[in-house]
């Protein structure tokens, strides 16, 4: 109680002595007005998922996405734009994909094959499924009890706001392989970790372990895995699959833009989202939401006059897909200067609407304070765990920089995610200003905050 | 206002009279309690659709799904199950198809190619994109405008219970391509006709007139229209489109079975649907629904232990999506006996519920008033205007059948109709029960009517 009153204390007094005492509620409604009006994260989301569209690094997208941000930055009038080298020895790519249930007649199954799968022997092959309704389930299996057979793991991914669904669901894709393989399996195909009935399979990197040479893995859309496995209802069944992949060294680039601050302008305050995407939709939740969240974000506060203090940076990650590539490049190049890194938020689930914040422990607790007052007004409720930390934020947030989460709603976000389906139409334009304005409202009281935000130093006062 | 009241006077004297005064609502309830108990009608959609999935004439399907009609009707109990050879020489089908949005970089664009529709010339084309927003706007065009171009139409489709809206949009698929030819364009793309937003395209018969050799055509899912539309605003843009489609002589056949009657069993109570399907999906709501709902309403009729006096007959018609061949070929072969036919229903509108009930004018007075009252206590509203005729009753009725009209809730039939995604997670249990127990209703009143059901003599009484 103590401490809490403290904090208010020291947040009320420092905001006063430095910012002339603004209210950080009026702050929110300040940048949600700003977000409403003209749309500016929904407008970069529509140019990027409709001049772009799908941007695989790797693809030919990837290469005019890394144009686009570029010249998207120079248009808003952001500073110091500049990409950064990422580089990638093995860039997957899909080029064709066939599954059929053979049977009386043979039926056509969507699949997609899943990031990193081998292509199957030349012209595909036939062979019996052994369906596991879980992960436990193929665990049990004895070995060489799957050899010369297809695997099917048929796990459901459950809906759930903050993604859970998604945590438990997504080790079928990184450890179904090695476990079939294991066992003798020629292929492996899962129910899609998605959440939606629609015949769209969700694409996502696949893993195999030191232990087996990777077999083909693919995933079918959840109207087609419960067809293929009512068909096993009814007895044994085979399928037919020919996927095609391959893979080719590739260069792609993090494109880094600032709204330079005015008094402590190195210190940073980093705003992430990545801009590649699967390649079979648009990209437009996963993640040009983020990108028009962050960047739009951006451009709020160097819209609203006085500059901050400190430097808010907007990082466009390149290769999150295939393993958080850009994050992983850009903390190994800003090692140094990750010291000034003073806070970090990222957008990478969806367009929102922000529901929650939990600013890191290590952050002044008057800094805390008003992130939750002002967010507040955006009807953000206040977290009590530990933040979230978002993919491409790990490696930075592992080097010791604090992050602010800002869970965005993902409650229908496993519906699209890494489907053809993931298109403009999906995003909401009403939700997506709430983000804008969640994101720029944290990075504008981080950015202005009145204390020292030094990592490991300022965090005392908790 | 007397009508009404001798209607309703003869209606109960002809009750009490000859089927010991069955009270209407009762008989629906006692049908609504059969159909949720065990949910024939959705597991008839079930193994149709899995055991033998799309099902269009002239695919292997077709002649799959003809032996599955056959035999289920067979372990139902049916009577008199023959099949009757529908001949088609032009079956068409697809072989592949591909469109790219031709920019910086080439997007995919998901297509389908329309029923009938030719396929581009080997290894397909690239060319510049016209967009109307209406079919009239197309029809405004100049001759010779359109010369090496491609027509894009792009209507939208509007939601409505009665499906009024596909009504309106259709015609974009039946006379956009003759309007396109005839203006110089080597090919059409069509939006879908459909409600949703997901990037399945829509697929069903285009046609052309006898003025212009036929130039492909070929439909987008409403995202990807939308896409096309927003590069078009930005300036001109060019589709690259390859379909490749064949023709072929093709037999199929009506698949007919009975519930014989007692008494007047000459005298026929028609209940139809279409065992056929377009390729894309497994034909769930389209029409394996309608499948399901009246094999089930004459399994229920068969098993409620009195035989009604007239024979309840099924037909599994053919190739209804390829323009009602089955049914021509039906009123063709049953030219004689159509006097004999009573009353018909069709259920070709998903899986319900059924919200309206609209007899023939034709029919006794009475008839008519039970079957309102019955249907009532189904939530079952009275129709106003003339009876719906499904597309498989027209030729029948033509020929002087007269119809009960019994609507199904096409609210959502739009968004999957012809798609790939019209599986059988599509189709809600509970509607198809209600809509199972309303046609066994409507069929049991009709089957058991004491008054003579005489087309053009029994109708005289209104």
């Amino acid at each position: 109680m103590r401490i809490l009153v403290t904090a208010a204390c020291a947040a009320s007094l420092f905001a006063s002595a430095a910012f002339a005492a603004e209210d950080p509620a009026a702050v929110a409604r300040d940048f949600q007005a700003r977000a409403s009006n003209g749309g500016l994260a929904f407008e970069i989301v529509r140019s990027l998922t409709t001049e772009v569209g799908g941007r695989l690094l790797g693809s030919p997208g990837d290469g005019v996405a890394v144009e686009w941000g570029e010249r998207k930055l120079k248009e808003l009038g952001f500073a110091n734009i500049r990409r950064e080298e990422v580089r990638v020895p093995n860039a997957w790519r899909r080029i064709s994909e066939r599954a059929e249930l053979v049977g009386v007649t043979r039926q056509n199954l969507r699949i997609a094959a899943l990031g990193d799968s081998p292509s199957t022997p030349e012209k595909g092959f036939e062979a019996e499924v052994v369906r596991f309704p879980s992960l436990a389930a193929l665990e049990a299996a004895a070995p060489g009890s799957l050899t010369g057979k297809i695997a099917f793991i048929d796990t459901h991914t459950r809906r759930a706001r903050d993604g859970a669904g998604y945590g438990e669901a997504v080790v079928v894709r990184s450890r179904g392989a090695p476990l079939a393989a294991a066992r003798g399996a020629v292929a492996v195909v899962i129910r899609s970790i998605g959440t939606d009935s629609h015949r769209f399979p969700h694409a996502g990197l696949a893993s195999w372990g030191q232990d087996h040479p990777p077999i083909p893995i693919g995933a079918l859309g959840n109207p087609d895995a419960d067809q293929l496995a009512r068909a096993l209802e009814r007895g044994p069944a085979k399928l037919f699959l020919d996927l095609r992949t391959a893979v080719a060294p590739a260069t792609s680039y993090n494109v880094v833009g600032e709204i330079p601050g005015d008094g402590s302008s190195d210190e940073i305050v980093l705003l992430g989202a990545h801009l590649d995407s699967w390649d079979l939709g648009t990209g437009a939740i996963d993640d040009a939401a983020g990108i028009g969240i962050t960047v739009s974000a951006a451009k709020a506060i160097a819209e609203r006059g006085a500059k901050p203090k400190r430097t808010i940076r907007v990082v466009m990650f390149a290769g999150e897909e295939i393993g958080i590539k850009g994050a992983l490049a850009y903390a190994e190049a800003h090692k140094a200067e990750l010291p000034k890194h003073v806070a970090a938020m990222e957008a990478d689930f969806g367009a929102g609407p922000v529901y929650r914040v939990t600013p890191d422990p290590s952050l002044p607790a008057a800094l805390q304070t008003s992130l939750r007052s002002a967010l507040a007004a955006l009807k953000v409720e206040a977290g009590s765990a530990k933040a979230e930390v978002g993919p491409d934020l790990g490696p930075i947030h592992a080097g010791g920089v604090p992050t602010i989460g800002l869970a965005l709603d993902g409650t229908d976000y496993f519906d699209v995610h890494h489907t053809e389906d993931d298109t403009l139409d999906k995003v909401d334009a009403v939700a997506i200003a709430q983000s804008s304005a969640a994101y720029a409202t944290a990075a504008w009281l981080a950015a202005t905050h009145p204390e020292p935000l030094k990592r490991g130093t300022s965090g005392e006062s908790n």
